[in-house]
């Protein structure tokens, strides 16, 4: 239906997640009614993270440097390491501004289903860390899915012969949640992790 | 919270319509974590759409040659215009498969409330096109809206002293609404339907 520049840039941002036909064929057109400027910097913004990012050596997390911010900064608690399954993870937890130790990246969480064993992930690298960096606690933030499950038991069975404290985030009723709309898993979750006031 | 590489991204990703601050933060990592190509192709793919694309010189439909696709086609009916007001409109009524003429993009609606009168849009050229083309009927397939009410109204009063049959799409289309979100089977209906001014 569009001619081939239109229809290659609808197919290339419909392959985006969350993008859908529709949603595409706006943003194409969109793209090519804004400023050319604008559309030129988004290009060159894509192209130039690709160039510019890679892992931190340190942790795995996304960085523009040797090491990512959390690793540079030295008022950050280095012997206190939160574990997240994905870089765009630790987003999440800083938003709290609860924690103040570094971070490590697993690159995903162990899945038999998908294939994806321990060996897969950066867990050999964390060990490293731990040898080496007088780490005293793990607190894994892997998701609340049986794969984020999983790789926290695997954490946990690794980690505590080397005398490392290892702990995982609650699970329960989501603040300001309504208990009426509680899933059944999550609420089974809530009351085994029930606190006495 | 990110490195300049990655904010600049996002910032970038935000500024498009419907796309959020999570959202844009969604699309950075995946765009961060696809394969190098994937990226550079959208990259690339939104350059070469603005080098490549510009107004069809008949229709102001967008095209990458002199004439688009629908003008180009001998076997469309050249004596029945359908008017829209932007390009991305054609798509829609396209996809009723009830419409075989050609079209005319007036690059927007008369709206006093914005300062657009109809010297800003292309009525002179489609003026030209009624007297060179030999064009018998106008459909006018503007929103429902108040400014694409007032366009059609004002595309009436100019055409008819030209012995051109105007029409406008029937109603069917929900008031207020944008073309752009109708349904196949509705716009197919309104097409049908349409009625003479």
């Amino acid at each position: 239906m569009f001619e081939p520049p239109i229809q290659r840039l609808i197919d290339d941002l419909a392959r985006l997640p969350g993008i859908g036909r529709k949603s595409a064929q706006r943003l194409a057109f969109h793209l090519l009614t804004v400023e050319e400027e604008d559309a030129r910097r988004l290009s060159r913004s894509i192209v130039e993270m690709r160039e510019q990012v890679r892992p931190c050596r340190r942790c795995f997390n996304v960085t523009d440097a040797d090491e990512c911010v959390f690793c540079r900064d030295l008022r950050r608690d280095p012997s206190v390491v939160c574990v997240v399954e994905r870089a765009q993870d630790i987003v999440v937890v800083e938003r709290t501004r609860e924690f103040r130790g570094r971070y490590h990246v697993l690159g995903g969480a162990i899945s038999p289903i998908e294939g994806i064993g321990p060996e897969r992930l950066r867990f050999r690298e964390l060990l490293d860390r731990v040898h080496g960096e007088g780490i005293t606690e793990v607190i894994v933030a892997t998701n609340p899915t049986v794969e984020g499950d999983t790789t926290a038991l695997y954490l946990a069975k690794v980690l505590k012969p080397e005398g490392v404290k290892v702990t995982r985030l609650a699970s329960g009723l989501p603040v300001g949640g309504d208990l009426d709309y509680a899933d059944e898993l999550t609420l089974g979750r809530a009351l085994v992790g029930r606190r006495e006031m």
